[in-house]
């Protein structure tokens, strides 16, 4: 089985992460070799890795999009965690558990963005559902800039099962929600071992997703646009919780 | 002069802020005419609004784009404010001003989701330059979801001369920056008049903004990719300005 992975900082982090096998580096004809292109070309080289050029319209087909910048990496399948590694990765940081928990989000556009706040405030995992919602695509891995090829992503089968198990293990689920009697995200103490659940586009959380978080915090909003991406709501939301915990990990707040 | 608004939302909040005369209410052959597109017909119809039906290719060609959702109005230019408007805005508020500066943005995707949130926390107003950065065009306009419609945007020659006359008014110009010695954002007081500066994708603050703001902000990052895109960082960095007027205007704040 192989997949593809496009555009350039995707490629890039692919080739950094090593995580995948790299089977082609494919490049769309007419494409200059030169910046980034050609150090990822000379990656691909160093590597021993077969490159091939391909008409452009090949590629849009192939990539099933036009953002792929004339560059694409055949590799294999995008390596999902299970929650037992997320967890082992939380406890060996030494810091308290943070995931992100995705309830069903459909546009990759509004995945990879949040994915890539996610690996920018050092979540340890992210937990979605495999059915229903997108997964990690070559649309999302472009979309996250190529976090993605570094985050530690599970895919399960039943969301509310995961939050539970997580919640065995002390795991605290911060949903973020609309509604009167929502506290402001500021007003929650979001420095515990936290799971911080966004609902999807349109619909939010799901009722037995709401039911299963032990707390639900919001995020105010004053616009005449009565709503807000999820994807920003996302990224303030992770912003808020790693400020919480005084930019744990970060090099100038240890100085 | 004629322009375009396209996309269902940017649709509906032209139409709610009535700040453009709508010459044209247009519909792409197929366009289903229920839900939200049928409310929109029923507003045009009121208004006696000439409505057409025209194929969908066309419409990707006047729109330059596909996310137009098959639906489409003409209408007058969009409403730039200026300096003396914002200002006066900012004072009949009664709150401490409260601006957002653009530095040069380019792409659509990024200017439209931040404005988005800019009209989510209520900024008074929005400067950017005319030129070498993209303006209110109709794809940022429905990138925001029609937010540009209802906030204040002022277009100016020199974005320093602005900077300064902002400044000239108690206006103090916070930029957001990377680099060592600068401070986290939570550790700036943003409880002030705020001009928040965003520089360009990639560039960042040119020079002389930078040197024309009274204190640098940064946004910490941890993760393996080593930037985040400004419209995240506009977000978080607007959420935290207003999370410092502690959520000023918000109605469940004042409960």
């Amino acid at each position: 089985m192989s997949e593809i992975v496009y555009g350039r900082w995707a490629t890039m982090e692919t080739l950094r992460a090593a995580r995948r096998e790299v089977h082609q580096f494919v490049l769309a004809e007419g494409v200059e070799e030169k910046g980034i292109i050609s150090d990822l070309m000379a990656q691909a080289q160093q590597r021993n890795l077969p490159i091939k050029r391909i008409p452009r319209r090949i590629m849009d087909d192939v990539a099933k999009s036009t953002n792929h910048q004339g560059i694409m990496l055949r590799v294999s399948p995008y390596p999902y965690a299970d929650l037992d590694e997320i967890l082992d990765v939380a406890h060996q940081s030494q810091e308290k558990p943070f995931f992100l928990i995705l309830d069903l989000l459909q546009d990759p556009q509004n995945v990879g963005s949040v994915l890539r706040a996610a690996d920018s405030v050092g979540v340890h995992g992210v937990v979605m559902q495999e059915r229903r919602g997108v997964g990690i695509t070559p649309a999302v891995s472009n979309a996250s800039s190529g976090a993605v090829e570094h985050l530690r992503v599970v895919q399960v089968t039943n969301l509310v099962t995961a939050m539970r198990r997580l919640k065995e293990e002390g795991v605290w689920m911060a949903g973020l929600d609309i509604g009167p009697n929502i506290v402001p995200i500021d007003r929650a103490d979001l420095n515990i071992p936290l799971g911080l659940v966004l609902g999807s586009e349109g619909e939010g959380v799901r009722r037995l997703v709401r039911d299963t978080c032990d707390l639900l915090i919001t995020l105010p909003m004053r616009g005449h646009v009565e709503s807000l991406n999820v994807a920003t709501v996302g990224a303030v939301a992770l912003y808020a919780a790693w400020q919480a915990r005084g930019w744990h990990g970060w090099a100038h707040a240890r100085e």
